[in-house]
């Protein structure tokens, strides 16, 4: 049996997927509430807890023998985003993009090393694998504004969140998190570098965010002990704290990248820890990304370090070359490990749309 | 007949709001479905977008004149927050903040004047007025994890929003802007100060935001002209864009501030036409914070610009002295202008909760 993972068909609601096909999770004897599937969200299942989360597991193996699986078509976004909250915990990707956006200072900021550092994304435009995603538009300088001409995209895991209370610590907080996505962080380059002073990342990254269709119990993954590190005591994590997963990010059909996600310094339990110290709980939908996934300058999880912003071509199979993504380019992120695969994330870039029309003359 | 107000009775469902008195509004003949008030929260009502809310305000007055008007008690979170965007647009904030924070540079930053410069905020712990505050607990500094030190409020008007399509421009954006709340944006200056490069604020920000229960309407709320500016045609709005709110920031009782509203630069619907510029269109319920309101270093809505960072204690009338809050202190919020006035923000601060126990020791 290869691993289970849970998701929302279009006709039939919440559903698990085992191999190549998939079975509508209503109406079957499972230990949670019948209207646990009621919505057209993993919602109501996420708000439950580990406890029905590894119940379910545990029960549906006999079922899905007993039952004729559906092909997995048509699956939509997995759950309600509730906060999206994406990190920065690849030392490769923090080092390599600081030496690219702030050259002649220090890579990594002097929190790097003590904390998961991150930033809240959009929720809203969260959208699951197959949806084409438009280039943006946006202020590109002073008086400039029109597509981004730097689109880049980011290979990351989703780790996607049940409710978790203010204050758990790095063991227990793993607990809150139910499963894994793929998740790839579009990301406007001219627009973020231009905006992103004082408060950070705005409309270079929240135009769409797509995810996985199926999510992976975090249960299943495969593990591997994280990178060494003397964190404070509430974000110190039992290891294997690390996720070990080889994921790939590709450009029309031709591997860019392969990584492996050990790499990341933070583990989920320790971003729930660090997200929760402070008093803030977490809700069932909480979605948070891991940062891009890079080992080293080559080995790198987005165009940004791959072209060295756009310093170092690429060339592809076919002949062409890329720094950044053109319009009808097709983005794919694959992940997997000891036999278990994550869903792919696919999408195809649009165009960008008119711009829209002017107000009256200035003031 | 004072203005109109929308929110939420906890036995009753969705309301309105008259002077001392509130009205539920299921079950009045209004010009909308009745399910809109099915739920505990006005989200569907701001689904229907602006001509319906036109429809049911001038439907209003006539049926709060022939109904016995209940106390207003216990009103709830009027709202669902779907994202929520802070702003950071007012330009004597702006600079006593970057006077403060990064001296020896220039004050503003080189895109304030051409956009308004935000991050989102966490949706998931903006609570109702009248909920306690606890203080937060956060690292410090490298190795250091405790109770905040420095905790400040920030003075801010809140917009509430309806769907907004992606590229609306000023004018019409504006449209999609339901109402306004009064918004406490609660801040952990030291947490916030170590944690935020390169990203922005996250911790330090993320464990509370403080809204009025009430929603007073846009179209109620006087207007004046905003600051002279000349922006992307995009974000040019007709004037008067601003709105004429005098504002005060309140500690135990006593005003520390009071500040004039029409000094925000960008106006509820260029903050609008700002965030769908890219392709990410808003959905009902998005909260969008204005920045905090301060005309000058002495007429500042918070208390890092009222106390200089701690250089010049504020004394209170019971001879006590503020550089920061303390615990215990109560904080209200109010605002008013031509006849209109918002529901206030109240809250208690808590002390900080006992730190997290530690996981194993560091690998």
């Amino acid at each position: 049996m290869s691993a289970l993972a849970f998701g929302v068909l279009r006709d039939h609601g919440p559903a698990v997927r085992a191999g190549a096909g998939a079975l509508p999770l209503a109406g079957l004897p499972l230990p949670v509430p019948p209207e646990t599937w009621e919505r057209p969200s993993l919602n109501a299942f996420l708000e439950l807890g580990a406890e029905a989360w590894d119940a379910v597991r545990a029960a549906l193996p006999p079922l899905l023998a007993g039952h004729q699986l559906a092909a997995p078509d048509d699956a939509v976004l997995p759950f309600e985003v509730a906060d999206y909250v994406d990190f920065f915990a690849a030392r490769a990707h923090a080092e390599n993009a600081g030496r690219i956006l702030r050259p002649g200072t220090e890579p990594l900021t002097p929190n790097w090393e003590h904390m998961p550092v991150g930033y809240h994304g959009r929720a809203g435009t969260v959208v699951v694998s197959g949806t084409p995603v438009p280039r943006p538009l946006g202020q590109l300088a002073p008086g400039a504004f029109g597509p981004e001409p730097r689109l880049d995209v980011e290979l990351e895991l989703g780790w996607v969140c049940g409710p978790a209370p203010a204050g758990a610590a790095a063991p227990d907080a793993e607990r809150h998190v139910f499963g894994a996505v793929l998740l790839a962080d579009w990301s406007a380059r001219t627009i973020q570098a231009w905006e992103s002073r004082p408060l950070g990342p705005l409309l270079g990254k929240s135009f769409a965010t797509s995810i996985s269709a199926w999510v992976v119990p975090l249960a299943q993954l495969p593990r591997a002990p994280g990178p060494p590190q003397d964190p404070l005591p509430h974000l110190r994590a039992p290891e294997p704290r690390g996720v070990d997963l080889d994921l790939e990010l590709a450009l029309n059909g031709h591997a860019l990248a392969t990584v492996n996600a050990r790499v990341l310094e933070w583990s989920p339990g320790q971003l729930v820890a660090h997200l929760v110290s402070n008093g803030a709980p977490l809700r069932a939908g909480d979605l948070l990304g891991s940062g891009t996934v890079s080992e080293s300058a080559q080995r790198a999880g987005c165009l940004l370090e791959l072209s060295w912003n756009g310093e170092r071509p690429l060339r592809l199979p076919d002949g062409s070359t890329r720094t950044y993504l053109e319009d009808g380019d097709e983005v794919t992120l694959r992940g997997r490990g000891a036999g278990v695969e994550l869903a792919a994330v696919r999408a195809t870039l649009l165009r960008a749309p008119a711009a829209p029309s002017g107000g009256p003359p200035a003031s």
